[in-house]
């Protein structure tokens, strides 16, 4: 029942590209990490923030499966949804699509999810609801969004 | 039964850290091109040559765990490994670990598993045992080693 | 009397950062070219398709100062304009700078210049008047604005 | 009458490359850093143990020439010297050139120039002789070498 996508546009630069003429396939998950924080700092928070604060989100797992391409000076628009949210860890699920006014109606390119866990700033896991309550809670209002 | 695993020497370099103090995750995806690519060459195989001979290896899927960040100037070992092999398609099992003499006493870092598929200049699917035997021979050498 | 400055809005990404705490110098000249190519588009070029048309514009010298850096998160306004313009050259000139209404009041950051040929597909030098006559003329207009 | 010309090799790996098929020229600037690296390394100099004791040398200019681009899988010979040094500041000058025994010998793709400036852990100037002199002349034996 998870809906909740936001998208974010991204025109494909030159030195994204490699040889075969196409996009890296290394640059989608700098994509990834785009799109997840222009996603949450439309709920109000920035991840920037949240470091200075001693709160950091690292990844620790990334899939990511490749159906075709995205060019040089293509318009793209990378989808964002958080797919799981507890208080230790978090998941985001992306897709990289042609550019389009309805999602559905996008080109998929490229698909992912990654994998976080909320650590302090001595890499310690922490629980997000505890340190930074309001932060969790509007994770939260993203999730059921 | 499969072996096989190659190493590669990587030492971090000060562009490929971010401000967490760390490699940025996205680095480790191109440790993991380098990987198969010298490891592919020590079978006498040049990637660059299959690309003039219209034989290209594109990735189709990526998947990555990530347990403790390598840090600047770190050394660091990428282990390599063929783990499936086909006409049409290839996956490559990749480990980066501490340098040691052993892999098995190299601390773990990340690990990963990427998929390929073989096409050729049209980006078509095409099959490696026809279109250059003589590679499949040498890849299948190497994954039985 | 060059004026005709155009400006281009970036967002510091987590992966153009380093461990310093700031964007890596390199990256510095991948929004050059993000700016030279948002320039050219405004005058309605676009650099994908004089690549299709076999006009290349390769970089032929490269100088950046830095003064103070960028950081993660810092919305930063990339500067740019036609500086030198001739049938087989150009120079563009940049500024990054912080935010701000009015190009002046921006912090200078980053300041710097290249230097490109005009070549054909063989990679030889082209004139880019008797190649492109229409694309001559926009440049220009361009740098005479 | 400087000499000391000190190499390190580089292997152009794909993800270097862009869709004019060659080396993307910002990545010339990371061998720099590479080449600078590996040359205080072998003087027994580690980068990171000075940034460990608060000694920072940010890049304050940067020059490059390109004459002819390196390419995929290409081994090329980073060379580098150091051009200048003083108590505040380090000069260091780069060319990159194709395999060969001799420097002389191998073509020249790329050429540059660094300058940078010593500063402690709150970014202000520092003197390199009072700070830690051990490494002021350690790089002076560099310099005459």
């Amino acid at each position: 029942m998870v809906k909740g996508w936001h998208s974010h546009g991204v025109r494909v630069q030159y030195h994204e590209t490699d040889q075969m003429g196409v996009v890296h396939h290394s640059n989608y998950i700098r994509w990834f990490e785009l799109g997840r924080t222009e996603m949450i700092r439309r709920a109000g928070i920035s991840y920037k923030e949240m470091e200075e604060l001693g709160l950091l989100l690292p990844v620790v797992d990334v899939r990511v499966k490749y159906r075709r391409p995205a060019r040089y000076d293509e318009d793209v628009l990378v989808y964002t949804r958080i797919s799981k949210l507890s208080p230790v860890v978090m998941e985001f699920t992306y897709e990289v699509r042609s550019f389009s006014e309805e999602r559905e109606d996008g080109e998929l390119m490229v698909s992912g999810v990654t994998n976080h866990m909320w650590i302090n700033e001595d890499w310690r896991p922490t629980r997000l609801n505890r340190r930074a309550p309001e932060v969790y809670e509007q994770l939260e209002a993203l999730l059921s969004e």
